[in-house]
């Protein structure tokens, strides 16, 4: 089967899927008619309180299967056995792509994390890039900050309206990707201020104590500076996402 | 005394110290030799370990007084008992200064906080506006987070390099001031893209979950706007600073 279209839809279909947890971010997702749910889990260990009922009716109101699971199983499903509190949601994501589509795609203005572990900084740079003029996000899923309800949180209700392009290692990507990447760098030549976008551009952004890996890097074509004062020598990672998303090229 | 020379050099100068507290923090404003220090405070019950030995070793060798307390006296001076740690330090920052200075000033861009309450958020736009195009920020000490460890981990390390204009409020400060002062409103009719600067600009950020407060927003001369897509309602406030400080006017 392994090769069958069945199989590529249903993985296509998987990989869609994101699992988040905690009683509050459930109800949340729960209300937010935007939001395609493919199914609640709950522990059959819940005490039927007050935001247990209302996850329970919420669902119901819009038809969601719910599944009953031992606590182990459920911890295993969220992931996160401390903050689950024995809840959790799977969602299917219509801006959670693969990185293989971006070889098709003909004009792009993209940013690419690299090693990005704060879910803070993973919410802020959604929250921003959603917001400016950035077309989607490459998320490496090995090296990167799952999304999570801190990343949902921080993202301030954005988390589902920007494409998020997964992929397992940016090296994977960029490999014969006829494109402009872009890393950062205080001795590039040209700043953010005087350079001219192609059709096909990429900014990757590095773990904010590493940088960008040395593999990332060497498959980067161009560089750029963000002028600053006072001998300042970095900026946050997601602020300098912010910048790239709205600095008008 | 009040109204006498010695007693407003005296305000003047304790109005410009500033007490951080914790090992951590101690040892890093002690090794920074650029910062200078006023007094280090310590607790007559510290355990004389490996930090506390750092720490003594430092002030020694920088000649800095070291005055020992009870440990309710350095509550009193850290006002932070549970992280303080036996150990504070008075600083004395030649960039915090009072905002009665803007009124003899001729050219600034300067950005002013009203009711910035996250210790995060506050650092992030110190470490921005010292990066960028701005010439310091107005901060009330009633409303907004106070200087604190965590301000300066998330300035990283660029909390003494811009002028910080300390007030009571935002209003005594406005009040006649010969300056454009602007909120920024999703209404406006001007976008940060195509606003002329005059030589006295001032830009007003709220409070994320309340925004500008009444009386301050009355005293707002103008409001721009920075444009969203997909329907994104507003920024993280730390970024609209930076986008403030960065993009070209």
């Amino acid at each position: 089967m392994k090769d069958s279209q069945e199989y590529k839809n249903k993985k296509k279909f998987f990989d869609s899927v994101i699992t988040l947890y905690g009683r509050n971010v459930v109800v949340e997702v729960l209300e937010d008619m935007n939001v395609e749910i493919h199914r609640l889990h709950m522990s059959e260990s819940n005490q039927i309180d007050g935001a247990i009922k209302k996850i329970n009716a919420l669902a119901k109101t819009r038809g969601i299967e719910i599944l009953i699971h031992d606590k182990k199983s459920l911890s295993r499903i969220s992931k996160n056995s401390k903050q689950d509190q024995g809840v959790a949601i799977d969602i299917v994501t219509k801006t959670y792509k693969s990185a293989d589509d971006i070889k098709d795609m003909k004009n792009y203005k993209l940013i690419a994390l690299d090693g990005i572990q704060n879910p803070q900084n993973l919410g802020m740079i959604i929250r921003s890039c959603a917001a400016g003029f950035i077309d989607g996000i490459i998320l490496p899923k090995k090296s990167s900050a799952k999304i999570s309800p801190l990343v949902m949180k921080a993202s301030a209700g954005t988390l589902f309206k920007l494409p998020i392009y997964y992929c397992n290692s940016l090296e994977d990507v960029f490999d014969g990707l006829d494109a402009d990447i872009y890393t950062l760098s205080s001795h590039a030549q040209n700043s953010i201020y005087d350079i001219k976008l192609s059709k096909k551009s990429i900014f990757v952004l590095g773990n904010e104590s590493e940088g960008v890996s040395k593999k990332v890097n060497e498959l980067c074509t161009k560089s750029i500076s963000i002028p600053m004062q006072r001998g300042v020598e970095s900026l946050n990672v997601a602020v300098t996402a912010s910048l790239i998303a709205f600095i008008k090229f």
